[in-house]
């Protein structure tokens, strides 16, 4: 990847390079976290929670920011976000998580629906259960995304958790 | 896979190589098509049809035999099967698709819930939205497998259509 990066930045004007190499300078003063939801962002508050078209009622809780790039393509959700910071570790709770954060959003701000967006693995599944229980007693629906097969894929090749959970969902 | 097959079978004793070539001649004449389900079997009513254990209520439709291994692995399903034979081409209906026989089960049997268990693709959705339609006058529930994120997989890498889904079908 580094090789290619050379030899794409090699073919650009100097000019180009110039503000490449400045952007990438100016890196770890522009780039800040998000005051409310930890998202990356060049303002104290995002992009994201700076917009008042989105849903204000709905969180939807990731473990980095680059989930949110994700969520954000499938063009599926239009509420907030709230940036973990990672998963637990050991099934203890992490100094770094957010999670006083996100209660401290449940008190504060009129939230109906926190969605549970970790990824689908072991520590995934760990921390969005300890996330589910921290926040059983405030008066918020609380969803997970769901499993099931892939678009494009094949149920011959499914692992055998996902095709099970696939027909246990099935709608 | 052809030289792994050579080796692995070198190195077995020649009992067990005359035994496999044995079955391998035996093969076409001792595999046929279950003529209630079209599953491969050995017998003209294959073991999962004959099996007074199975819920004789439901009935998952799949495309190939193969399907059938693979959610069986999951034990998440205990019903009957119904092999489709393929998809439609073309959005047309094919001569070899067995969706009259499935017809003709919904008469004779006492089905209560078909589940579509199609491949996760194009071709697969749209067969599958064939046969909802066409069994649309039965007194039967037509669900299918659902669609999500793949158990150990990453929000980030996962695509745009499936991420969607997941979050549409978040429960």
């Amino acid at each position: 990847m580094a090789e290619r990066l050379v030899i794409y930045l090699f073919k650009q004007n100097p000019e180009k390079i110039n503000d490449f190499a400045k952007s990438l300078a100016e890196l770890k003063t522009s780039l800040r976290y998000c005051e409310k939801c930890f998202n990356l962002s060049e303002q104290n508050i995002c992009s994201i929670c700076s917009d008042p078209k989105r849903d204000q009622t709905t969180i939807c809780v990731v473990e980095e920011p680059l989930d949110i790039f994700a969520i954000e393509k499938t063009k599926q959700f239009s509420g907030l976000y709230h940036v973990l910071g990672g998963v637990l570790e050991n099934l203890a709770p992490g100094n770094t998580l957010k999670i006083p954060e996100l209660e401290n959003r449940l008190k504060n701000e009129k939230i109906s629906e926190v969605i549970i967006a970790m990824n689908p693995t072991t520590e995934g599944d760990a921390t969005g259960l300890y996330i589910a229980r921290m926040l059983k007693d405030y008066p918020v629906k609380i969803t997970r995304l769901a499993r099931g097969l892939s678009t494009g894929g094949d149920i011959e090749y499914a692992d055998e958790i996902t095709l099970g959970s696939a027909i246990i969902n099935r709608r």
